[in-house]
């Protein structure tokens, strides 16, 4: 089994990918929904929630778990790690910072993501330790998430709240921006206009999917000890009509989601 | 003891209210800041954290509560009652409701707030119950938290969110506007521009406050078996130096807030 875990609804983005590519894996995924969004939280209260989070999918048999949020994957990737020594853990911020080091070839990198990952350093810490000649610009973007949540996705208010996010990485001419949060993808083409032609847009969630296949091509074992039947469940800690609506509207199928019974 | 509790922060413009008027009384206050907000869960969640802060602020004393919150006032306020029979509850919709109908001539009246508190339609009822000819057309608008949250108050982008959000409001003219949210009323310029002339903004913390005034006034026993000494404890789920920084601004003196142990 494969656990995959997120604040709300848009890791499923990443069991989408995961689940084209590989139909015959089974997976078990989680949405803390009753406690999103992550990204305003302490680190201390972001390391508890993802640690109910891992616990949980470890209970209903998960071998493997992925962090689908950067939030989460910034402040209690390291903790979860420590704490499930035995579980190949996969996040999103590593694979990120690895694809925008292959494309940038100015070394001035770019990050967006919400006000707890970008105030982490994560990103910043990782991109300077694998190439201390990097230049790295970091700006939270907090308000995308909820234009993003409302469907404001074409309105030209989002247009402009893009602009002005974006405005400093332009300033010092960045030729690739991560996008650090599961949200900003569906911004895309919004943020590659404003942020204007030569910057290659890095998807932390792409990234991590890439990542975890490449090693299930790499590690035989690995790939072996993954449950087949190509079962998936859903679990949300707040269950909404709108979870299940969306949800089944993104996976194309309609899923079956459930109360997970976590301290909340 | 006092208790008054909020999904976040914003619960402090009534203690502040509250502290100008009577300073001479006691006051506990709780922010459910690591589960926030509420206005985009289940009622069925928004209960049992509405149950965690009524009970939480019984166990520090509270002869009193005010639910201080709309979303938890909406979802919550008749299950607090029955769980705490003996406890006088003060919440926001019934005195915003009183507020908007003594204001409104044409019984035309508007309402904006989180997405569960329009869905949970209790302003309706309770203003159709008071007089059947009444006319309400509630709207969601929820963006305006995020909003305001990030401090874009004065950004054309907000002026002009505002503006779609009140177009069905303006289109029946409304001549009262019920502000069902503690953040609107930081917006009040804004939606009064908006909205035109001749619209009465009602906020909703204020009603409440007032409300609360004059039970004080009018019941001796209840004005007698509150605390004196002028206390005021902070508490919230999640602490971040944030919430100490605004609350101490917003309250005019430095306060020391205390992470609350409650269910999370």
């Amino acid at each position: 089994m494969i656990g995959i875990f997120y604040s709300g609804i848009g890791g499923l983005t990443e069991v989408r990918a995961l689940r084209a590519a590989r139909p015959d894996l089974s997976f078990v995924y989680l949405g803390d929904t009753a406690r999103a969004p992550y990204g305003t939280k302490s680190p201390e209260t972001i390391r508890r929630y993802a640690e109910d989070c891992a616990d949980f999918l470890v209970s209903k048999g998960a071998k493997a778990v992925i962090i689908a949020c950067n939030t989460a994957s910034s402040l209690a990737s390291g903790h979860l790690r420590a704490r499930h020594p035995e579980l190949p853990i996969f996040e999103v911020v590593g694979p990120a910072v690895r694809a925008a080091l292959a494309a940038s070839g100015t070394k001035r990198i770019g990050l967006i993501g919400t006000r707890a990952t970008v105030g982490s350093g994560l990103y910043e810490k990782l991109l300077k330790a694998a190439d201390p000649s990097v230049e790295v610009v970091a700006r939270h973007a907090q308000l995308l998430i909820a234009l993003v949540e409302e469907g404001w996705v074409d309105a030209p208010e989002t247009a402009s709240v893009v602009g002005k996010y974006v405005a400093p990485l332009r300033e010092v001419s960045v030729d690739a921006l991560i996008l650090g949060c599961t949200h900003f993808p569906i911004l895309k083409a919004k943020i590659a206009e404003a942020m204007g032609e030569g910057v290659a847009l890095i998807d932390s969630a792409e990234a991590v999917v890439a990542e975890f296949r490449a090693t299930l091509e790499a590690d035989a074992a690995f790939e072996a000890s993954l449950d087949r039947g190509g079962s998936a469940s859903y679990f949300v800690t707040d269950p909404t009509p709108a979870f299940s609506a969306i949800g089944s509207a993104w996976l194309g199928a309609p899923i079956e989601v459930s109360k997970a019974d976590i301290a909340s």
